[in-house]
């Protein structure tokens, strides 16, 4: 099967600015009914917005791409939905649904695609900043539509270095347990003096837009546990084609799959050799405090 | 003396707008060379274009208002200078300075009136998402010239209550001693299950937008200690202007001066009593874990 992602992604960016783009803007704030998702114990909200947006996503995919499969945060079964090898779209309708809840202009959708696992085509869209990144496989990123060129962006910048950066998190829904434990922790260690020493956290509430803003060279990392293959998976690819890498979050794990539930995602730098990026990973797991475990 | 508050308020919008926000957006991520504040135990960045922009401020400030005071972070100094009845701008030219040097669209100039200590007039400009805040004491606020009506704004959203809230923090620049402490455990009660439960963290690495942002109805509150006048004191006068409020960061400091050191800024809500903004401030302080003093 000869797939073309440059049109795909046009595709995606077409669906995303046009049709699902406007009713995020539109509904942002406006929805004070909400249900949480998981228990009592957990903050984890879905709207009505959501499962409305997915379908309209899901329909006009399969409509376009009838031999394709599909996952969405909707409609995700937890041990029955699988990604595997087939061409398989992954999608967020509203990424950062406690922003839409709350109007923080930081909520947005996000569309990825995976071939045999690996994302190749990812498109997010914030219609509150009127941002759209977008990235192919191969084809680089474009911010807006227009080709986006990382080097050269972050130039001036200083090196990729642990007690020189500015670190994404995102406490998550989970609020006791041991996950909950090790990213206190975790937290702790990275900003202490005799720790990781970092500039700062960030805390946008959207891993989709904070995997953007990493591809743009806005923040230097992000480690998460706790999302789902529709978080990371367009940001996966935009973050690839600038040089990024995504990891485990925990330490020593180079190599996971677009569903590990936990994740260390870095920029690239100005070393091409991939050396300095390691360093930071390494560095970066010395701070993680015990073993982040989803299931 | 009688002081036009509306037309001092167009003036540093104008010199905000103008002057200050070019400078900075054009230099963002530019300053690799840069100095850390205070000793090796604390974040503490200031650049050389953080001194410019200061002195570009000042002397359009007492060309035009040869009589007032001026506060600005980087010509204040402790124990001498401090805030009087007399009308000073206080003033923080590049709030953010980490999201300066990082690139990370988040910075912005601040710029405050106090007159009789009370802050009376306050914009807040950031060039990279061309966002202008803006208020006077009796004037109300705008958002990039027009009108902005809170109260419509927030008129459909959930009532403010702690266990529905997103609340905005920063760690800080000190990272080690009894107020590192302070935050992180207050950090773990607002999460916690059996705490606040709070929907979630959000970390701008700016005073001043996160103000501007409470007053847009985007975040609910902002806790933190260390900041100064010149973080806040724009800020401030936005709150208020839409019902918000700024009280102190620990329990039963009703009533703080700009030059607190720390603080506790909440949104304005559709109770127009002021009581559920009370019972949300006692509820956030029981989270509070201990008293951050900064000196």
């Amino acid at each position: 099967m000869t797939v073309n992602l440059r049109a795909i992604e046009e595709y995606l960016c077409q669906l995303a600015t046009e049709k699902v783009g406007p009713i995020i803007k539109s509904k942002s704030g406006t929805q004070s009914n909400y249900e949480l998702k998981t228990g009592t114990r957990a903050v984890d909200i879905v709207t009505e917005i959501d499962k409305q947006l997915e379908k309209l996503i899901w329909d006009s995919l399969v409509e376009k791409y009838p031999t394709f499969k599909f996952i969405g945060e909707e409609s995700y079964i937890k041990g029955v939905t699988k990604v595997t090898d087939s061409p398989t779209f992954i999608v967020d309708p509203i990424d950062g649904t406690t922003n839409f809840v709350h109007d923080f202009p930081f909520s947005c959708t996000s569309i990825g695609l995976t071939i045999e696992k690996e994302p190749v085509v990812g498109v997010i869209y914030n219609p509150h900043l009127d941002l759209l990144v977008s990235a192919s496989k191969g084809n680089g990123v474009r911010v807006n539509g227009k080709p986006f060129d990382y080097k050269s962006n972050i130039a001036g910048m200083s090196p990729l270095v642990l007690d020189k950066s500015v670190v994404a998190l995102q406490p998550g829904s989970a609020r006791e347990g041991p996950n909950f434990k090790i990213k206190l922790k975790t937290y702790e260690n990275l900003l202490s003096a005799d720790g990781g020493f970092v500039h700062g956290f960030r805390n946008l509430g959207s891993s989709a837009m904070t995997l953007a803003y990493i591809a743009i060279g806005y923040l230097d990392c992000y480690w998460d546990g706790g999302c789902y293959g529709w978080d990371v998976c367009a940001g996966w690819c935009i973050l690839n084609e600038t040089g990024g890498r995504i990891v485990g979050a925990n330490p020593g794990e180079w190599e996971i799959g677009v569903d590990n539930r936990s994740y260390l995602a870095v920029r690239g730098c100005n070393d091409d050799t991939g050396e300095e990026q390691r360093e930071y990973i390494v560095n970066f797991w010395k701070c993680v405090e015990g073993n982040l475990k989803y299931e």
